[in-house]
């Protein structure tokens, strides 16, 4: 089984490698986990490899996409110059043109552009649009079920749930993902600094780590301490 | 009373043997508590031994089970070929023919096969298809109901509650089982690395140990350490 | 004030003899605590003195009830042929048909059959039929209004709450039973072996010990140890 | 203020005197807590002093009072006979006839019959005959303010809130009520014996003790420990 | 800024001088905090300073809330009969009457009365009397910008929301009020006698302190003890 | 990447240098954190720079803003004099006149004004005006795109949600805010003195400290203490 780097050494090692190749992977934690960093070191590690990447954001706008890649020091604009990337803006107000297009335009562009990673930056942007609970979840195992279709391998974000920071926000991604990495603040206790830690909590087909392990968000993006404890 | 082994020592050890045949047998757990993989290793078992047996999936593709089991060194691809194991996958987001087709389709094949083992992964994904929580346990109901009356022994995966881990999604399977067996993360702190731990909850007409036993998920499958305690 | 013993000499003790007479006792846990076991020990207790017993069952099979209590080493078969002992399965699914049978057949067959014990199991699978919460309480109230009205002595099962154990899953039972029995699990923390203890919390017109006991599902049923702690 | 003893030495201790007259006070906990207990103690400590009371009962029969009662040594069907006692009981499934008879025919008799004190066991009862919230606080407050308007002195029992056990479960009589005492169980922890606690939450118009006093329900009713701490 | 003494030297301490004149400030807790107690406080120094007051009440009658001040040797019964105090009784049973008198009769009232300060006891029997969230809120921010608009100072209590004593029932006049008082419970463990805590939560545009301090209600009113530590 | 200082030297700090320039930063805490004192510190600092401002509050009237200021002895009348600040109070209660001006007219506003930074005190009553939650988020996302249009930079306050400290009311602003900083109590246990805290939780395309820091609200303004830890 082909294995994808994440572009992060110590999660390339809790995962024993990367991502299989055309698993769907779910990555989720609260607001500042650097959800959107990794997803971004997923891409770049891809990019630097010669591999085409397909970027659909309901969140960030192009520019700032491009400008928080700028920030960590890596330079999309010449993929996005080169044909090597496709960054796809989706409006989370306009519940019609973005299903649309997830659904009908995103597999083909894939399949013609020839992408062999995608981001979905954030899902639960997506599964925000509908207020009905049934039609929230079919559409989202809908267009996992067309994406998966087309051979791509997804690294998906998702928000936590409020309340409980061991699953996602409505608690439907991690069925259909193929995977899910968990990113998490750890309090010690109320008073002190907080910790950031990452888990590989699921990888279907394939064997991984349970470790929880420290990480930090650096200038140069995501270091994972696998060495170490998280205390 | 005649039991099946579940092709995990030392959850055979708390089951005092197995299965007791013809019972359903619920499995649930969080996510990444190895549901699938015990599931698997339970149709393993039984091929092994002649027995035939069928696997309704509503999560994985037919394809991905056979992946998934190859992963673990198991050939269930040549089974199928031998005509020992029907896999089925069923569409969550088509009720209408999933429906039918476990109400009509399933009992006569079950019983024309002559399988002796079933599994159902996961039975989350059916009962949410039903917004309306009294179609959801009518059906619930009915389907064990029909299957029971095959007299096939099935394994059955559910996923646990978000907020509450000792009870499944809807809090209804368990209500229906005739045993329940419980997969479930131990954190000693939020710091420390999780441990899995497995439980007997309840198995009618027969005796069990109450033990929690800690278990890993190794390239062997599920793997319960019946000799240690959790910590 | 005459009273039944419940067949469990621990029990009995914590009840100072027993249920008082035409008493409707509601004896609530989570899965796996034994509520099935008990009720079979309260109609085996009856039938060996010669009472007459009917048990109504939504949840198990006619045939199922007799197995469960050979294996506890009961044959109730042999009191069903010598008509000390009717058994009645409920359909859970047919809201129709069930009330009908419990508000007209059950109060003329209890009478005309000369029961002096009852036994419901369990009542949950009753409240769960009723989507709307009112007819819910109406119909339970009403139920229980009647059965009381025919002198017999009741042990009604429940569910305990998901998220609260020390209350039945809707909360309504235990506001017209005479008498509530809590069998609880007792956790010392999430990684030791889960202990099962039993206090009576209830009793109209009887005085009863307020201590907790811990108790075991043995072969030969529920043991409770009333002369040990807990821990 | 005239204070009116409520039949328990270390209440009225607790209460500085007893319940100020005129006053409505709710006795809430949940099942088991001696909620009827305490309010049998109350009228027959007036009966004694020769004080009418009307008992008005949405739970237990008339006859169960009486028998109940008469557990505790307490014969209150001779002041029944002697016309000092009214035992009303309300149907809790007959919203309308039960509506009627509070609202209208109640006031009526407690002033023609001269009651001095009242019994509603349980206000939770009448609580629960409204599905829709609005009417259900509407009701309430209605039949509050023509209870209030008789003069009578009214002792109103409540459960308590599954959930917390520091409110009742509508969290609404106690707004309306003049008086709330808590009756709690203490559990040291989930292992240990429950014992049974006493505390005066609020008392308009006069002054009382913020102390919680353990107390047992004896063979002669409840029996406050007011010298000693609950541990 | 001019700043109006609450009567209550331990919390004048806290508030460093009093309420600031034509703020509206929120006293909110549990049952039995002695919030209405509070509310008679303010009032009484007002009056003894010459200062006219207007108090709605929407629970007690007038002669229930003369009997209050009565209690704690406040003769109330005076100033309304020299003309500096009103007492209004609002039914929270009538909605359209009381929304009328609030929002038309009051204002012109506070005004013509030359009243300095008011009492609103308490605000969530007037949120309570509507069942829709937005009409709820909109006539509660409504009745706050009309008295505002008078120029009183007003003391309003609230009751705290019963699962969390650090908000009040429904979450809102805490976003309208200038200033928030929090009376609160405080229990070492579930065993020991309550303290009661009092803690100057917000006051817009005057600073204060952030301690916490214990205080008793006595036969003189709420003494907080400004100089100890609450344990 | 030009960075505003927010006028508080120890958050700008936690900030590495402040907010950056066209961000729209949600600072989120329960009542009485500061949060509209931290606001008034941000136009101050940029006032002071000769930095245009628009205001806009859905809590305060225009003098109260102006005194609210005076208070901590800014004089911020004389910036609106001197046309460098524009404060615009907007109707909670009037969601058509509301919605329309923060839609049309702000943008045109900020613009032809030149206003470099912006305040929204408080997002949360623009959330509260609606009942449907679809609405609410679609409304939401819709002005914070439209304010983001104008290049502003824009201090959003929220109130946090009240049984969970770690998010805002609604669970939303978070998600579209370019940053979120977190105002918190911080309680060692329920007798102590309560302490304030500062968190820096997300900054887009900035790095930033994960400490937490205490700070006090002081007669000139809040003071983060960067040196210390809160206990």
């Amino acid at each position: 089984m082909k294995l994808l780097s994440t572009g992060v050494n110590g999660l390339d090692e809790l995962l024993h490698g990367g991502f299989p190749e055309k698993h769907m992977v779910v990555v989720f934690g609260g607001m500042g986990t650097g959800k959107s960093t990794l997803a971004l070191q997923f891409i770049v590690n891809g990019l630097m490899k010669g591999e085409k990447t397909v970027y659909m954001s309901l969140e960030e706008r192009e520019n700032e996409i491009v400008e928080s890649a700028r920030g960590f020091g890596w330079d999309i604009q010449s993929f996005i110059d080169n044909n090597m990337l496709i960054l796809i803006r989706l409006d989370p107000n306009d519940i019609k043109s973005t299903l649309s297009r997830i659904k009908n335009e995103m597999p083909k562009l894939i399949k013609s552009f020839g992408a062999s990673r995608l981001v979905i930056d954030s899902i639960t942007l997506f599964e925000m649009m509908f207020s009905d609970e049934a039609e929230r979840r079919l559409n989202l195992f809908e267009i996992f079920a067309i994406l998966k279709e087309t051979g791509v391998t997804a690294l998906i974000t998702s928000e936590a749930a409020r309340e409980d920071s061991y699953s996602t926000r409505y608690g439907l991604v991690e069925y259909v993902a193929d995977g899910v990495i968990m990113l998490r603040y750890v309090r010690q206790d109320e008073l002190r600094d907080v910790k950031l830690a990452v888990e590989v909590v699921k990888m279907r087909r394939h064997n991984h780590s349970r470790s929880i392990k420290p990480y930090d968000i650096t200038n140069e993006g995501i270091v994972v301490h696998s060495e170490s404890e998280v205390f």
